[in-house]
């Protein structure tokens, strides 16, 4: 058997990656808002992107490339390059070629960017900034900072995976989440990287796999946005793979983003998992769990610390999913309020419910009681934080 | 050509029909909370309900009748008798069943309930207060009190249909709102009545067109409730009809009270009209006027009074219909901020569009600039006074 042992470095803690963050003034208080990460080999590239219609200029940029292998990928926060037609993307083929002329060891650079919607890059601020780059840095904590737009913290974590025979590989990210954090991914970007020996197609399919469990299952506002990106790295520096630990590691490094990102969605101040057992199959199941995650008024109810289980029977059955009153069961955590057309909520287990609320993390459960079905969302509450947020995000 | 007169009366301004409100003490605070719409002839009845799963009783009870005419409906607010089970239908017999002791007249009674989810009905308060009914009472404001629950004020609206031949009809109604309002129905109860000559059928055809352009175009919160009703009861009293005559002014009608809703929904401060031409096909159409009335970051702008209208433009994307940025073009009300690719948003238009925002009731337009589909949903914003009252609900 394999052993994943977590370790420091986020993104530079695989052999031959490097990082670093900077501020470049585009975020008007002078924190860091400009990253690179950059492998001394060059890398496979295994990426998921937003279902938005409207992609932003750095993902049509990288759609157009075909297949390619990279080693350099500059980072921005505060303008998201989207809604800038052609030009936005002959800003990014700009930038870059400055960073290749520069730089000749980089090799088809990518660009990632987060932030307001349809404003051109400031491309001299850019440029000049990134002459203070150092491609040996390996800085991950700061490149970590530079991709933070409404996040209170920076998200990071890394693996060293051991397998059996003694070989090892490393497998380390970093990601920015926070608002328009929906099921089908959102305001997010995340950046693996990985010595692992795993190539571009193999990398694919099991990013494939593990992102509709862990970023695609979380919610902050169910909106979805124009830039987001899972981009993961392979220099296959290590000589080592196993699939099973690869996938294992990859799934854990993915899920804990994907919490950290709810548990500090805008103005969030509790994390709470849905699961859904007993649908007629997993989607229905999936169906029910994200409409419990996305409705605005079990979400109020969260952030009310009310265990009003009426909102939560009620938006099970607006989902679609197939359910019934005479079957369901809900429980916060393990305080069961309602068992199979059965109201258990009294006094008592009413006070017992509004407990669980009060933590920073509980679970809500519902059993469909149909067949075997099951789906684990992840989503915070709702509260006045959001609101102040995000009407005034702009200003 | 027929000719529409507004009159007053609500559910009463038809022939024949009788209503009133009472505080029956389901209302802590003594309000109104018990009410009856009664007609002195039968009537046929077309309904729409809602599409949640977990209907209520009383909309359960409705669908067990079968065909029927009938000439009462109780309507109770502050308790939805909803996840009650077989006891809340049976609840609902024996409060029915008095009814029709007392009131040997009354003929397949009806009852209709807004409220807390999962509680089961006071049934002696109701019974007891009920009492104190008088059928020959014409009092439908207090009527459209009783049934009110986060609504600020009651809505009702009437209207004398004039033909062209001399004859004329009535048709009038109530409804409550508030929280809860999504694109396919939702915690609202509309009541109907009118003293064409209309019968049951061709009054169903009329209402299938008519509510999928009124109260299906309409969103609060994107949530859809357990006991969301329209019943349209006519008694046929007038002796007159003319299909086009009636749709029209069915429409104005039921326009008029999602309108109402949308700008009393819970915490609105703006009725936001949002028009979107140009799509593959209307149901394309529809799908992202609706994203846009549903999206959390739009409605949290628009209460910032922020003319972001790059998340206009994400939203649109996220929705699923057909688009290009390089075809799409928006407006706030006439101001123009992005037309076809080009930003147009600058220094002039934003202090513009911003003014526009200001307006209790404003348009946004998005032409998606590809074929001839349209359709306009209504929304509101979402504030702080939302937060309050979704998280204190219950208590």
């Amino acid at each position: 058997m394999y052993k994943l042992k977590e370790i420091a470095g986020g993104v530079c803690a695989s052999e031959g990656f490097y990082a670093d963050g900077i501020a470049a003034g585009l975020k008007p208080n002078g924190a860091k808002d400009l990253a690179f990460i950059y492998s001394d080999g060059l890398c496979d590239i295994a990426s998921v992107f937003t279902t938005n219609k409207m992609t932003a200029a750095p993902i049509r940029h990288f759609e157009t490339k075909g297949e390619f292998r990279t080693n350099f990928i500059l980072l921005n926060a505060k303008n998201a390059n989207a809604m800038t037609g052609k030009a936005g993307i002959a800003d990014i083929d700009e930038i870059l070629g400055e960073m290749k002329l520069r730089n000749p060891q980089i090799v088809n650079p990518l660009m990632s960017s987060t932030g307001v919607i349809g404003v051109r890059l400031p491309k001299e601020k850019i440029i000049s900034a990134s002459l203070s780059f150092d491609l040996s840095s390996r800085n991950a904590v700061a490149a970590s900072e530079a991709i933070m737009t409404t996040d209170t913290y920076a998200k990071t974590i890394a693996y060293k995976v051991e397998l059996e025979d003694g070989n090892s590989f490393h497998i380390g990210a970093m990601a920015k989440g926070a608002g328009m954090i929906n099921p089908a991914m959102a305001t997010m970007l995340c950046f693996i990287t990985t010595d692992a020996d795993v190539d571009a197609k193999t990398m694919q399919l099991i990013l494939d796999e593990v992102t509709p469990l862990t970023f695609n299952a979380a919610s902050v506002d169910g909106d979805t946005s124009t830039n987001d990106t899972v981009l993961l790295l392979s220099n296959r520096k290590s000589g080592a793979f196993d699939h099973a630990a690869f996938k294992d590691a990859l799934y854990k490094i993915m899920l804990h983003l994907a919490k950290l990102m709810v548990a500090d969605g805008e103005g969030a101040t509790k994390l709470v998992t849905y699961r859904v057992d007993g649908a007629v199959n997993n989607r229905d199941a999936e169906i029910a769990a994200k409409a419990l995650s996305n409705s605005l008024l079990v979400k109020t109810a969260l952030y009310g610390e009310d265990p009003n289980w009426g909102r939560i029977a009620s938006t099970i059955g607006a989902s679609g999913a197939m359910c019934d009153e005479e079957y369901l069961s809900i429980w916060f955590d393990d305080i069961c309020v309602y068992k199979k057309g059965e109201i258990l909520f009294d006094e008592t287990t009413e006070a017992q419910a509004a407990e669980v609320m009060k933590r920073d993390a509980f679970g809500i459960t519902c059993d469909l009681g149909l067949q075997d079905g099951s789906f684990t969302a992840y989503g915070c509450d709702l509260g006045h934080e959001y609101v102040k947020i995000n009407a005034d995000y702009r200003t």
